[in-house]
């Protein structure tokens, strides 16, 4: 009999080779796991059942390779990959590790930091296309500020528009057909990031040359450090049309940014996430950027990486009995009405029992509580 | 000789019925100050100095009141105003109060709520427009969950923007030309709120029928709730033409709603914003949102009132001499380099020194120490 | 078959007569409730299958009845208790409601209502002590302040102190046997709130006069209000010999005073909580301070007392799951090492292996998601 | 004319070699900064005008370091704190940064890793008293979980509270004379840590084996972290005898450990801590426990370390003039009332008059109005 919550192709797991590759520094401590090479990460993915990896240019090749360095790392790797049938769905740019970045990048003061950032984003292009990629991730980590005297934040947002329609441009001349992924963050490693949230990037997006190519890319962690609920974030993207790849893990609000294995801090919040991908089709990478707790040595990397997938399945088989369950459908039945406004006058002219309106118990109580049961294996 | 901190009609203080009428009533204790009639408000306002009085529909009259008794209760309003020169530049209304409002209003499940909820919107609008508003603002309190199990978020997004399509036709077709200004607020009093910050709102004005006459009315302590930088905001809003209405008052961030005298929480991030909205040249309403401590009697609502006006002036005051501080000019000098990108062939061939960049001191500590010491008042 | 998680009295369960009783207004709306007699609120609870009833003294009798009022009303209250074997085994004391304390009560600037307060605190233990209740609780909702110009801290903690001491002559000098539970919260409804957490408690405990008959009452919400992991609040309480009542609820943090349904929130937490509570056999009460949501009507009530109980006994259940498991015990193993520290010289002269030390993988993210595996009753 | 914010040895400021000497090192990016050697970061304090430096062992000396290595490094230092006048009122241990601490020091599940924790304590204690310090701080980063699976809450405390003991006695039996100052925090680098606030110590410490000896070491970060209210915090320990330290810098609640420039981030915070320890006396260090921003060069570095003097004493001017302002005097007279509360029988006999008692205003909004316009200078 085989495992009903055993991770395969379709579901379309991948993480990021900075996720399993994650050495445990933080920043009261130093690092306590070896470096993984990139091939033997894609192995490790392999082996546990992930479908993708996902890169930012220097996991893979090191920021002052040679080209004839970078283009050996990178046959070694998508040899790699090949081999392991797994899958390059998205890249991006690492523009926050380097000191060069410590002022932003896109948004830095200095025009040539401006400018770097912009010819590095390029080349990371070049290698996600290379590679296969379709989705290209832009995360400004450190588009950002300690103090609001170093910029006004309006020319940080014109700067940054500038980029974005600069990167927009050069995939559709070289033909690389990427959409592009806002991932918002509200602090941390800056003391505010500027698009704080994924409703920011929606707001931001509108005002592009080319808004029909970039969408967003939420991260649970995220919009969780503000406290928000993530699963309202990810529907306005889902509905607008924007959600074009999504980051998976875990997080308490009003902490620092914690990484943790998807759903181990808040199940009930992936339950609905897990509820809402599934419900409404999204199609895309369920790619997890999480990483193992610093206790852990390659074993429990491995076994964090199976973690993130197979709590994933178990939600969503929770999700299914959810949809089937008839005492909650029933309960759900009236909050179904799509039933559209009437014409002006029509309305104007309705008389409303506002107090019988407002009598009618919803059963929201039992409706949730059904939800726990649910969630918790005994119904 | 003049005070340099008194309120004058140009500044565009505002106050709500709801703020200096507020009775200090609160989830765990009753009122303490007695009920303030509209007309003696608006005396109040005067007294004080400020330029405009808001209001939500039933501030001024009640949910049941009979079209004679609205008629009076209005004449006798709009005397007031005009005897003491106070104007009402913004009107709402109150989607939160009543009992029908208990699982929301535009997003309700029950489709009699929610044409109820416009109908009261439209009829909110008549008098905002009676009473010479120009400025609607939409705050939607109710619209949220405490359990995401009462319906799928994309679904409340859709009710949402049927209803503000259809209160924008009649704006339109009634020739009230009103602006609508949406309030973003992430939780309390429901769980979750829907459209959780001004970004949210910004990408969802972009998918409207009528985009042009529809913005934000960002809260100081709304953002700041949810621990987010108001100022970067704001910024966001102002870039894309957005900020058509603005809410000051101040907030301790991951708390319960506080609308506290404005500037008395964190007065510098009041500083950065009172320099942001001079130095762009925000010409708006600034309405403070806020109410006097439970603590205080009618002479404290009006202590609260003047301090609120007070601190904004203080700070602009503190704005311009900042502007003014040769050493700090000289400080932020190179940040205003708006020198675009070269074009792509030169970009992508030009060497940077990436080390030489990353070494330059930016001299923030010391900008913003000095922007500390403009603030305390000893430079 | 018998419902494995049906409550029964050996499981100590009891609600407040204001939980029940909710009646749901907020900051923002009304009353959507009616008022539920205090008699009734015991027959519900009985019917439900609750233990027992606690009561502030203003959830039962009024704060002006007459003597002889007052009698009736607890007579015929303990009448309802008897006539549905519903104990009474707490009672406390409003000092937040009525506009008297809006400044605080035994922290009150002015002397006459602090006097008041302790006046109105005697009578309550009084109330309680022919109730039967021998846990008397102490909740200052008000001891606090809007801003530190009102008073100095310290000052606040010596009036607190001398409070609590006075209570504590009378209880024993009526031999009324109470033990007090003192409840710490960080914020709302004041600004803040003096005794922020219960560590706070605990350090002020030990200055007291009689500290062995004063505890801690924490509440999750409370402690995670502050973002703080209550299980550890509890742990410390308890191996202080501190735990003499406790309060459960659930609250997202970082937000306004939620009071959920107990589990509905952060089930996992509350998995934690239950299993030690059970672990390490606490015998007091289990009291849900929550209320229902405002959508709810006297039969969305039940439900919701219904579900907090019902989710302790899940709950229960699969923490003797987790201590059954065998892989689980077997990862947990060589955590329980209770070896103590060499004698000095011994210890000086040891020669560690640090790296040695620094390499063993701990497998707690295999212990992780084996708890998660167990919570969502997939093992 | 002398600069009256200029610092004097008087002042006891302190800052540690680790603050200074900071890197910019975060979870996101590299070192920005040349390393600091420990006896031009002496230098350079003197240089500021601080008085005292504070150190881990392994800020000084390296944890391989030989004894022949470690006297001679320490021998240097020793000598430029003499040169340059420079004491060293604190030391501590750092058992957080190498990867043998990853599970915890003292309360680590391997007992060789706890006793290791405490040898490492001991000698970092013969040097701490061989360099002049007196006081001892303790801060467990890395005493905490990332699940609650891994040990029993309650078993961590055993194991904290021994070791706490055996350093007891070690600095008794040396006739060391040190005052241990226990550093609470709430979260970071661990997921939650044990003793999460300075209340929790307080409670903590009164079970120890030698009290008298054992106080805490508030960090304003580390309370504002979780939005509590550093103020309150402080005068708890103060007003029970324990504040033997206190570390200085600044913090936005809800977010990742920021330690920015004392003052920088929420003044008037800052404020009333300053008024506090100097109207009580405190005798103390100031110690600035912050570093620069990563965008400082050396000479940033400099300008962070001198703005914390600055600000503390530019706020410790404006507590002198709060104190003096007679308007503000008026307000604050009735607040000080220490009258007792009367003997029982006549409190038991006095009849209040709530109503009247609940209608005086408090003009709490004029006096934080009258605090803020000091603040900012205008009065």
């Amino acid at each position: 009999m085989s495992d009903p919550y055993a991770p395969r192709p379709a579901d379309k797991f991948s993480f990021g080779l900075w996720t399993v590759g994650n050495r445990g520094r933080d920043p009261f401590g130093d690092f306590v796991r070896e470096p993984l090479a990139p091939a033997d990460a894609v192995a490790m993915l392999a082996e546990v059942g992930a479908w993708g990896v996902n890169l930012h240019d220097n996991d893979l090749v090191p920021i002052d390779a040679t080209p004839a360095e970078r283009d050996r790392i990178v046959k070694t790797f998508a040899d790699a990959c090949r081999r392991h049938k797994i899958v390059v769905p998205m890249a991006t740019v690492n523009l926050f590790y380097d000191p060069v970045f410590r002022d932003g990048a896109f948004t830095a003061n200095d025009p040539a930091v401006r400018a770097y950032a912009v010819q590095k984003t390029l080349r990371a292009m070049d290698l996600g296309a290379e590679l296969g990629a379709t989705i290209f991730v832009l995360w400004g980590g450190r588009e950002g500020t300690e103090t609001d005297a170093c910029r006004r934040p309006d020319e940080a947002i014109k700067r940054l528009r500038e980029a974005v329609n600069y990167l927009c441009e050069y995939s559709i001349d070289r033909k690389y057909g990427f959409r592009f992924a806002l991932e918002a963050k509200p602090n941390e490693p800056r003391g505010d990031i500027y698009m704080a949230t994924t409703g920011a990037y929606l707001g931001f997006i509108a005002t592009l040359d080319h808004p029909e190519i970039v969408g967003v890319n939420p991260e649970v962690a995220h919009e969780q450090m503000a406290g928000l609920n993530f699963l309202h974030a990810v529907a306005q993207a889902w509905e607008a049309g924007k959600l074009f790849h999504i980051d998976l893990n875990d997080q308490v609000p009003g902490r620092y940014d914690q990484d943790f294995r998807f759903g181990s801090a808040n199940v009930k919040s992936a339950f609905w996430l897990v509820k809402f991908l599934e419900d409404v089709g999204y199609e895309g990478p369920r790619h997890f950027d999480a990483h193992a707790y610093r206790t852990e040595d390659a074993c429990g990397v491995k076994e964090f990486a199976r973690g993130c997938m197979r709590t994933y399945l178990i939600l969503r088989d929770r999700a299914k009995r959810w949809n089937a369950d008839a005492e909650i459908q029933a309960l759900v039945a009236d909050e179904r009405s799509a039933q559209a406004l009437a014409e002006r006058d029509e309305l104007l002219a309705t008389v409303f029992d506002r107090v019988a309106l407002a009598r009618k118990g919803l059963a929201y109580e039992r409706l949730d509580q059904l939800t726990m049961e649910v969630l918790l294996g005994v119904r």
